[in-house]
């Protein structure tokens, strides 16, 4: 019988999920890894009030489908289920459908699991050349490739990052293959190597001052940012993008935490800022970056679990400089 | 000798003020009529801690230059003064120029005066068909269009205006002239019924539920705006258009009030909205538009003083609803 992480108030392994069924233009989805989010860190925390099994990065092999050319292929799977009748979804915003259901996050069952069950149109058939490693990190690196589809990079810009969490280093290699300038600044050194050995320039931001981002605004290569995207996954991030921000400039905000923050919108007209919002992203460039092996995502790996020991696996994403966690639901 | 509206910790008429000298590349203007906006009302509360004379939009006419052909023209003027070296300036960004003064507000005397000295690069000669009432206008009108030089509007586009104030009017009209489905939100059906008479449709705010906006956000006109555009001049005008703002959707920042507002930045990420700061804009164009008569401002003069009833011409500014009040220096 299936195993499952489920979160219901507390997270748990549970031994008998039933199999989902494929159904109404579905597929199932048989796991072979998932990736443990900040997102599902969150979750844990109550974010969303999701109850239900958790995880949203996944790739396996399709076992059932209303689709019979899906059989037996591999794929990856955007998680935004969506009605395709609303006026977000006919006018091509259909990741902000407003009937929509999110795998793991949202009304739907997620994919830490062994089985997933998601539709058909959601579904990316993962090119032979790509590693499950590499699959399992389209659902991050399409919502890095949000921030192109939104706002236009130049290859003159200057470019902070701010952030060396999981989604921060995808969004720094992301952005610097437009040609910019890209500087990421982050609190963990061996974070921060993974960049450098891919030439993109980092910081270290001194953690002593860090609450002021006082170093790092007095720096240099801070200092009139064109463009600021903002991956801290905390409140200081913003107000740190505030600082380096040129008049004019754009800061991109990919962090997502609960609660709300305190800023002068005041200061924002005076200097006209924009702030752009940014989620979920286009899996299909996703899927051609890593075929390309223009984004190293393995060395980003912390550690690959059983699901037997899922516990063990969200400790060890819970501790500070974690990289990307990996659970492997099947034998 | 001349007169001048001096704010020194308070708001007084000097009747000895001496007479300004046009040197360094600038004129000397001598005032026909200027208007008392709400940034005037706020420096007068204490906003960035001006001292001296006060003023910003004005009309006049040039009486000593260090550029002959100026001479005699009668003009309006941009409000910042900018060193033309610096990267902002360098880069077309001259109204965030790192080392400006503005004309009124910040380190340089202002236009609520007999005579004001303006550089030369900042006149723009009023086209003859304009009138002294309506050129006026040039300045607030020009921050008006910055929203255009900002963001692209549709003529497709439901856009949102939240603000009756003067700035809210001309946003309303110049938003107007895209095409676009524009609807007004504001507090005075007396300055709503200058915009229905141009056929904008309005929709008074029920000042009971104004606070949470409760009535606007559920009326069907309001939902689902691709723009709005915030020009309430204070907090809760954010906070109502977020509750209308569709997803992906911009919203335009044109209050500059003191303080901050607690906002969640998450539900921005998760709604992938942008915020677009907007201050000072193009006087060209406003130009333009007032010759051609597309935009009516004399509609929206509530009285004009002369500069020895400035304490009731102050006085009437501030009182809720007033529209422009404008004040003749020169008798």
């Amino acid at each position: 019988v299936p195993k499952a992480l489920l979160f219901d108030d507390t997270l748990r392994l549970v031994k008998d999920q039933p199999k989902p069924r494929a159904t109404n233009g579905e597929s199932l989805v048989s796991v072979h890894l998932a990736g443990i989010c900040n997102t599902d860190l969150e979750i844990a925390k109550g974010y969303m009030n999701f109850r239900g099994i958790i995880g949203h990065e996944f790739v396996g092999t399709v076992e059932e489908s209303t689709s019979k050319g899906l059989v037996g292929r591999r794929v990856v799977g955007e998680i935004n289920c969506v009605c395709g009748q609303c006026v977000n979804c006919q006018n091509g915003r259909a990741t902000h459908c407003a009937n929509r259901t999110t795998v793991g996050i949202d009304h739907r069952d997620g994919a830490l699991a062994e089985y997933v069950a998601i539709p058909n149109r959601n579904l990316h058939i993962v090119p032979d050349g790509v590693s499950d490693e590499a699959a399992v990190f389209a659902e991050p690196l399409a919502a890095a490739l949000e921030i192109l589809e939104q706002i236009h990079v130049k290859p003159t810009d200057k470019v902070v990052v701010l952030g060396d969490g999981k989604l921060g280093l995808l969004v720094a290699q992301v952005i610097s293959l437009t040609g910019a300038d890209v500087t990421v600044v982050g609190r963990y050194a061996h974070k921060l190597r993974i960049l450098d050995s891919l030439g993109i320039p980092t910081m270290l931001l001194d953690r002593a001052s860090s609450e002021a981002g006082a170093t790092a605004a007095s720096d240099d290569r801070m200092r009139a940012a064109d463009i600021v995207i903002e991956c801290a996954g905390k409140p200081e991030g913003l107000s740190l993008a505030r600082e380096i921000i040129r008049p004019r400039g754009t800061i991109v905000l990919k962090s997502t935490y609960v609660g709300s923050n305190s800023f002068s919108f005041t200061q924002l007209a005076v200097d006209e800022v924009r702030i752009v919002g940014s989620r979920c992203g286009p899996f299909a460039p996703a899927l051609r970056l890593l075929a390309k092996g223009s984004v190293q995502v393995e060395a980003m790996i912390e550690a690959v679990f059983s699901i037997d020991d899922a516990e063990r696996a969200f400790a060890a994403a819970l501790a500070p400089g974690a990289m990307k966690v990996l659970i492997r639901p099947r034998h």
